[in-house]
């Protein structure tokens, strides 16, 4: 049986080109990055040469990029680092009801600290309007934080004109860049970011990485204290396989970005139109056009986007019902209900998100596949009147 | 020139066995291990694998394991962890001057938090004292933190006696095991640790995992909020490769540890005897037999020992002054300070520790060269009158 991966929103498979930068890092070239002989001198090098890439990539100073263990350490850092820092003159949080976990359980956390946090609606696209957040905006708020696309259902935020209004009220804009860096041309200027999260293995690079960009200038405090790595801001000895990896996966991405993306976006529109044609009362959830160009996330009515999931495991294709950090939850998805589709609806929801692998032939098969799986659970369920 | 590496608290070279348990986990079993798909199944299987014999090396329940990116965030997470959660009924640390980093400067910026932090000094072995832990708990002390043997000068604590303490007046106790793991038979009951950070790439794993054992019912918040993954008590998509990795060098450690350290001590202890007798004024730091089979670590009067460490790398031999995490400050190490040597002497240290793949002809290489070395450095030095 051909296996076929739709869901590169939770993770992708490593580029063999950056398992095999990686490689030389373990057992040969092992030396402590932080230590001043040769072997730790040549780690360092490649070290630093990484987080050239990564800075390049993001239009960043290599000086302001903070390797972290993954995206979710990098938005619990820019979060709660900011926060803590300063609490004393400013104790309020703005961000959005779509976010990802790592952002609103942080935020959640600061909230049980004293914190006061502002959790904005978004409208049925699952955008957040600007001028929302501009009223939000008090003289004690430190920090908002809206994800540049959402992970779920793909919708591309405009963060451009969020960091206008950030920038005219003084305070800073965190940006979780997570499902965007890699496959969009995320710059940090052009989007008028002040902290951005990346994560490594959404981009074909390993789990385990990430990186934080940190404006120079932004007060925070670490979320890891310790040694002195990283400029004092995060402390333990450096991933050194894995920052290597992310850095070969950044360029990879840059290099590739075009062709990759428009193959993503004549199979992503294939896929849709597809789904929307043969199969009846099947809606697509999040932005039409503003949207990921590998995400297709459909809701389909009567049925558990869960037994899709199972249905098409069985034939050997990968796809989810939402965030994979949240697959073990029973609720339907925070973020389709911040959209305003009812409870059942949202229960019958999958996310097919396409990856560099993925061919005109996978994309037929579950064309093929597909209806007759959502065909055969809607005769099975008691909400169907067919 | 033939590579002589003889730093091995600051990092180990990855085993290859362990690498080549990792490598199926970057691009071919790579689904995320939170998707409930096939992809995610296999390995979320070889996630809760690794767990168990993590968990088995250190005689826990493999639900006690919480995984993280290494020592210092398993140290942060402990410690910050279990001083936020219990502040409103106690607000006191406890911990010792010869701390990791990760330790100090988590408790430093509890300081700063406003918990009181207690810093027990130690004897000119670098001991702690139990019955001074004893006399420093009061009824607001939430933690006591030791780490079970010191990264510099090697020296085991008595955490068994201490942990007496600790159990008897009700109080939590993490232990920094990063520099024992893998190296001792650590077992969190015999040492009555409530608490305990393992780092994998000092045990021939991969740098960038490790884990906090948290023994069954101890209360503490999160350092990384998000996603549900660790049991809710470590969010982030987990690295897969890493932990795999992490799980077999925790494996081989143990099965290999006998051979190991009857290797280790006998080349230490032909190390230490040979530099004392050859080396006039040269002292050894640390316990003279409670230290770690790997470490010995010695001061020679009226030198640098960062000069040493130069000389020696010139040579190909890879040695350091002490922790490889504050390599980059020109402050003399707070451990040999603490343990009230001048910092004149403090200067001029140099740590030796060994590791698997050492010979005697490694040990014999660096005693015909060292000699030459100390006396050259002290005819250039206004220090000596030799």
């Amino acid at each position: 049986m051909k296996k076929i991966y739709m869901d590169h929103a939770a993770t992708t498979p490593t580029h063999p080109e950056v398992v095999k930068a990686m490689l030389p890092y373990f057992s040969e070239r092992y030396g402590n990055p932080s230590s001043i002989y040769q072997a730790g001198a040549e780690v360092r090098a490649a070290l630093e040469e990484a987080r050239s890439k990564v800075a390049a990539a993001l239009g960043a100073d290599p000086g302001e990029i903070v390797f972290t263990s993954g995206g979710t350490e990098a938005d619990n850092f820019a979060i709660k680092g900011v926060a803590f820092r300063l609490r004393e003159e400013r104790d309020h949080i703005i961000t959005t009801a779509v976010e990802h976990h790592a952002v609103l359980e942080a935020c959640r956390y600061l909230e049980k600290c004293g914190f006061k946090v502002t959790v904005l609606p978004v409208d049925g696209y699952g955008m957040v309007d600007p001028d929302e957040v501009r009223k939000a905006i008090t003289s004690r708020t430190a920090l908002v934080a809206v994800m540049h696309a959402n992970n779920e259902i793909g919708t591309v935020m405009p963060i451009e004109e969020i960091s206008r209004v950030t920038r005219e009220a003084g305070v800073y804009l965190h940006v979780d860049a997570v499902q965007t860096a890699g496959a969009l041309d995320v710059k940090v200027d052009k989007l008028g970011a002040d902290l951005l999260a990346v994560s490594a293995h959404k981009l074909y690079g390993p789990k385990g990485v990430g990186c934080l960009y940190v404006r120079r200038g932004v007060k925070m405090h670490p979320l890891i204290h310790g040694g002195a790595q990283e400029g004092k801001r995060r402390a333990g000895t450096e991933n050194a396989p894995g920052i290597v990896g992310f850095g070969r996966a950044m360029e990879l991405a840059a290099a590739e970005r075009e062709e990759r993306t428009a193959q993503l976006l004549r199979l992503r529109d294939k896929l849709i139109a597809g789904v929307l044609e043969r199969i009846p009362e099947a809606v697509l959830n999040g932005h039409p056009t503003r949207r990921l160009p590998n995400n297709a996330h459909f809701r389909f009515r009567y049925i558990e986007g869960e037994s899709v999931c199972l249905n098409l495991d069985f034939l050997g294709v990968a796809a989810s019902t939402g965030s994979a950090c949240s697959s073990e939850s029973l609720e339907p998805s925070h973020v389709l209900l911040a959209l305003g589709i009812p409870h059942e609806e949202a229960h019958g929801s999958v996310r097919f998100t396409l990856g560099r692998e993925n061919t005109d032939e996978d994309v037929d098969f579950l064309l093929e596949e597909l209806p007759g799986i959502v065909a055969k659970l809607r005769s099975m369920s008691p909400l169907y009147r067919g």
